[in-house]
């Protein structure tokens, strides 16, 4: 079952606003799917899954990051999931911006009180694609995944875990080792617990580390103003264990361009035209 | 003076959100502008200057339209006022959507309380223009203006009274006769009073019709399915009073669309491109 909010039509295309009952969360989800214009049920189309970053929504991605034009251009639908759960009534959970509502993480949480309803990784993997695959003439043989920030490390640690699933991979700024920043100790320690060793299978670096690789080479985009470029993204990680692993990375540095949907919109074209070739056949 | 809150690059180009003493409005005001790559004092670049509808400020157009991306490509500034002065402190100014905050209607009050502060005409008319070519590598004689819905009456009026200074006009889903709908009359009977001649002088199809023309073509984008096209926005009135004032004038009805930036987003590049033309030489 799936609950229509909003439809709008947009570039030829249908943009819908959606909630279900989310069973891994146990609590209902929002998701936001654009499908392009001649999807139908006799020509199921591929999709690529956005995953926004802290504080955003699902309406949030599709909202300002102009990847709509391209996906109807390139007859792709795209697919926004929310950031985290709503309404978990964890204690604590809305005080920061980086801990709890809007700051998922993309990860099944394994300690108390967040394990119960934190379970975006299962959701992503699991209930998202069957969701749509139900729901919507989408192909779910053939997905690609994209994020920006904490959503660009969602692309990459779900890309590299199961690249059978995630047939192309592309990030905007992401957190590519959460396990050595600010960010991601916090959010690790609070939703897997202090033992390091259990954080290396949502740390994107350490899964590369680990022989983790995609067949289909990775995109990045990273702006060179960005202002969490030094403190939590630091892509020379990803960059240096890619390296290791005979990972194909694109890492793209822009001068001049910061952590913004002003950087997305200007480079997400690219990102389109990455999967739409990957998910041609 | 203008203060500099935000800068992003963007396309190539800067976005940059602003805030100066607007001296018609005797108030801050915030502006959002958008400048493409490669203008510079010795080539200023044409502008257009971009009017939203009621709710939205200063950012939202710039951040939804999708318009950026074909600015840049055409060398185009893109120059977004807010849609009303903010901290007037008029009684109630907060209390709807459709009057006082967010909703200026482009135009100079003349009762009290709003008076005083609510003179959105004259700054857009006057004190932008001069405070884009004093800041900015903008050529002031080369103006175009769009807008939506509150936005596009306010392109529509100020474009058929000051045709030699805004040299092209469009706009999304316009109030085209603010005169004979709900939004008009009552923010024209709060602003301007209950004698309605001297609403004429704030109303497109009344202009028209006063003989006021636009020497190029004005371009409307409608969708059939907007919300609001029976009881606010009706273009027939527009259309009727083009038809016998012989202003050239494309309305296109687009069948699906609402009144949405969905439906901004999937046209813009149509409006950047006609104002393009207009504003090459």
């Amino acid at each position: 079952m799936i609950e229509t909010r909003e439809t709008h039509a947009c570039h030829g295309g249908t943009l819908g606003l959606y909630r279900h009952e989310a069973k891994t969360l146990g609590l209902p989800a929002n998701v936001t799917v654009f499908m392009p214009p001649g999807a139908h049920a006799d020509a199921p189309v591929a999709a690529v899954v956005v995953l926004a970053g802290l504080t955003c929504n699902d309406e949030t991605f599709l909202t300002k990051s102009g990847a709509i034009r391209f996906a109807a251009e390139h007859g792709l639908a795209l697919v926004a999931p929310d950031t985290s759960p709503r309404g978990a009534n964890v204690p604590g959970e809305d005080d920061a911006y980086d801990l709890g509502t809007g700051a998922g993480f993309y990860l099944d949480a394994t300690e108390a009180p967040w394990a119960t309803h934190y379970r975006m990784g299962s959701y992503l993997a699991e209930e998202l694609p069957a969701l749509i695959a139900a729901h919507f003439p989408i192909d779910a043989q053939r997905l690609g995944l994209m994020g920006h920030s904490m959503g660009g490390h969602g692309a990459l640690v779900h890309g590299l875990k199961a690249p059978g699933q995630w047939k192309s991979v592309s990030a905007f700024a992401p957190i590519v080792h959460p396990a050595a920043v600010p960010w991601g100790e916090k959010a690790f320690t609070a939703y897997l617990g202090p033992d390091r060793a259990a954080w290396n299978a949502w740390d994107a670096t350490a899964l590369l580390t680990a022989g983790h690789t995609h067949p289909y080479p990775i995109l990045v985009d990273q702006g060179e103003a960005d202002q969490f470029l030094r403190d939590q993204l630091q892509p020379e990680h990803l960059e240096a264990a890619a390296g290791k692993a005979h990972q194909a990375l694109m890492l793209r540095r822009h001068a001049g361009y910061d952590h913004s949907y002003w950087f997305i919109q200007s480079f997400v074209a690219d990102h389109i035209a990455h999967h739409a070739k990957a998910l041609a056949t």
